[in-house]
């Protein structure tokens, strides 16, 4: 997966250099890689072509480091720290990380559009498009929105859970999503079951961050620890306490896997994968 | 193009409403639509569907919103004004508009996939990929890294060149191409043609730019005026003074028009447009 980000990202020597540079930093960061390794076991469930689906994995880490790389932006949360090391705009400057964020966005959905995904290439525009909703202002960028008009506001459990299902839940879906789709056509029963799961392990991902910046330190889990706490954000943990939002993350985890039960065998990654997810330390 | 762009924006009354606000305060702002009409322009060279146009339009206008929101930002240009209204992250604030134009970008893309904009689906997965090439590092963003590399220091002709291809130039070729792709497929010496087209004008448009900032005012321009010289940034009038600069815009102009000779009567927009944007008074 890194070697393939690298061959796809632009090499440091093409101008703009500084550019590009930032965007190799802020993408070859040593990420979990969570988002491109649920492409891949997505895709074991329709037997897809690897090379396609280490495309399709590049595009949504790409698609998840500009978001990080805005994240961390003075206007916004104002992190100096990514993964044990300064972040974007701290390494380079503020104007390098915009831009950063916003080539690694036009990147990742080039990418999905110069390589052959699908078969059928209406299916891959059809794919592509909902990538594309997932990203925007009722996905992932939506979610940001509002997670920054809750700081210091009391949110219920179902705003909490609305707002986290766009930031981070959509990504995790559409990771899903395209990973099948990169290999056999999908019954729509499939489909959904896929997309349960996408959507249960999304949000499970969010409570075990939430429990993980409430319990951890800085050294290990390479940000800031205790700064959602410290900017009023509302938590999973604030709002349910920490056992609570653990027994939660479980009733997840155990809807996650029942979501694939019927796959068998070709679901192995994906079950291993949602385990990883809630019992990482990290 | 206003109704067209209305209506494929995310309603206000939409979840998350702010940022959608912002969205389209940004795009529904009274632009010159310049890119919008080249792409309709174009599209008459090979008779194309004129809702697919739209689509194709609203795409680029939006991508281009997008771009001068991040340009105005504070880290980048710090405006205040844009087309006579405060810019987006003064009229809402900093994170909104961060988030809204990485939102407009998403939903570029979206429509770009959504719609059928091409007979030929393997056709439109590569028409928006060269969307993407000329929107990213090696299109408008990176021809912004540039310039702010380039800030208080001596440009030569060749470098201003380059970066004014990459800032403003892909864009605008990228929006010919498309409206041409749109209707009939074109021949590679046609679409050779229009690309020669979309450049010349592409770097008329930005010389032309260079020379009303120096000579206009606030108020006719509807942004501040005199900004780049401030910023001591390297403009063509600052390198070759306004009369070479505006016989350079005049030479571009008969390149751009000699360009779609071949056409006919089916440039006849497209030649209205290169007069007009070089002889535009804002």
């Amino acid at each position: 997966m890194e070697a393939a980000l690298s061959n796809l990202l632009p090499q440091s020597r093409v101008a703009p250099s500084r550019l590009h540079d930032a965007m190799r930093y802020s993408t070859l960061n040593g990420g979990k890689r969570v988002r491109a390794m649920l492409v891949f076991a997505a895709g074991e469930v329709t037997s897809a072509d690897p090379e396609r689906l280490q495309v399709a994995a590049a595009a949504v880490e790409m698609m998840h480091a500009y978001s990080l790389i805005h994240d961390d932006l003075p206007c916004m949360d104002d992190d100096v720290l990514r993964r044990g090391k300064p972040t974007c705009h701290v390494e380079f400057d503020e104007p390098t990380a915009l831009l950063a964020g916003d080539a690694l966005q036009s990147l990742a959905f080039q990418l999905l559009c110069e390589y052959r995904l699908a078969d059928d290439p209406q299916a891959q525009l059809k794919m592509v498009q909902l990538f594309a909703v997932a990203s925007g202002s009722r996905g992932m960028a939506g979610g940001q929105a509002i997670d920054l008009e809750a700081v210091g506001r009391a949110l219920t459990l179902p705003e909490l859970e609305f707002m986290h299902i766009l930031k981070t839940g959509a990504l995790i879906r559409a990771s899903v999503l395209f990973g099948a789709h990169c290999g056999a056509k999908l019954e729509q029963e499939q489909f959904d079951h896929l997309d349960r799961y996408g959507k249960y392990v999304g949000l499970a991902f969010q409570v075990v961050d939430d429990i993980l910046d409430e319990e951890g330190d800085s050294s290990t889990l390479g940000k800031t620890a205790g700064k959602d706490r410290e900017a009023a954000k509302p938590t999973y943990t604030s709002l349910m306490g920490i056992a609570e939002a653990r027994k939660f993350a479980n009733d997840l985890l155990a809807d996650a896997l029942e979501s694939v039960s019927t796959f068998g065998e070709r679901a192995v990654r994906l079950r291993q994968l949602a385990d990883f997810i809630v019992h990482r330390q990290r």
